[in-house]
């Protein structure tokens, strides 16, 4: 029987690697088997990709040149980890996917169509059973992931860039509530994992 | 006033990075201001980019993956090197373009609705003034490859994927005569440059 994917989803420190652990937790003491993973990444080829999106170029990057390889390295994420992993059976919890593509570069302004076109060529068919939106405002999601110290080009953006990534998060919920789920996680972790923790048990 | 992109494309063994010079050599003789480059590549963001498609991956590549690549690092091209250097006026030598990725991707089954859906995203009008496209027999170009000890992932295809990229430049040139030109590359250098001369002397 084929596994489940399940992807976590939400703005900087907003918590989704600590919670992406969590819900590897749960289905592992139920007896699943699972992959945890993240985007961009998940494979050799997928994590040099990642290094190429997250790295400060001189030249700059453009949104296309963004977008692109971020489908390319979900392309391989998907081919070489995800599908044989569910074919098999096993579970596959996913720090980010298909949702981080829509908010962060639709809130760049790249255009809804070159989205769905690059969707259909890079992920025919292989889209989450269950997506965790874990939601919290841009000012406390940046700060939190100051604090952790670790920067990159993503968290340089301003505010009201990730004002708009959130909006397109909630927008994507509502328009599948059967695959997503929003989350608070202005709260502690224990209180997000506990949230999740009932998701969990009354979707899966 | 604005550049001339004249670009070169063909299967391996061509002759295109010695063309590409001598057409270089041809335009400075003539007092222009000529960059000389080449796809994928051309900037250090799209020479990483290349340096991924050209790598044997264990986990394989796929079309879709190869594909996303290719356009990404010709994004970032065409932004940061390709558009400034015409807008300022000098002319642009380019060893690949979109014509290879309409051969190489087309001849491994890739769809041309996704090829052009990607052109629209990267290369928004970028098209080339002239495109040499040097043809040569598959087995005779491969035969050239190998003796220059340059192996890569391409050159490992087969024989008759060689003669379905052919095809598809030979197609693609019949279509836009107005941009494309055949060269015959199965004779000498000197010959092929002998070509190029009258070819540039007419249309340029």
């Amino acid at each position: 029987m084929r596994g489940r994917l399940i992807t976590l989803e939400g703005g900087e420190g907003s918590g989704k690697s600590t919670q992406a652990r969590h819900v590897r937790d749960w289905l592992q003491a139920r007896g699943r088997e699972v992959v945890l993973t993240r985007e961009p990444g998940g494979t050799p080829l997928a994590e040099a990709v990642r290094e190429l999106v997250l790295h400060r170029w001189d030249e700059g990057m453009t949104p296309a040149t963004e977008l692109l390889l971020m489908f390319a390295a979900r392309a391989a994420h998907v081919h070489a980890l995800i599908e044989p992993a569910l074919a098999r059976g096993a579970d596959v919890v996913c720090d980010r996917y298909i949702d981080s593509s829509h908010a962060y570069q639709g809130a760049r302004g790249v255009d809804g169509v070159h989205l769905a076109a690059l969707e259909a060529l890079a992920i025919p068919g292989t889209m989450p059973d269950l997506t965790l939106v874990l939601d919290l405002p841009p000012d406390l999601g940046l700060e939190r992931a100051r604090a952790r110290g670790v920067g990159n080009r993503f968290e340089d953006e301003a505010l009201a860039y990730m004002a708009r990534v959130r909006e397109i998060f909630l927008a994507r919920a509502r328009q599948a509530p059967q695959r997503c789920v929003v989350v608070d996680a202005s709260v502690s972790a224990e209180q997000v994992a506990a949230a999740i923790d009932a998701v969990l048990g009354a979707r899966l």
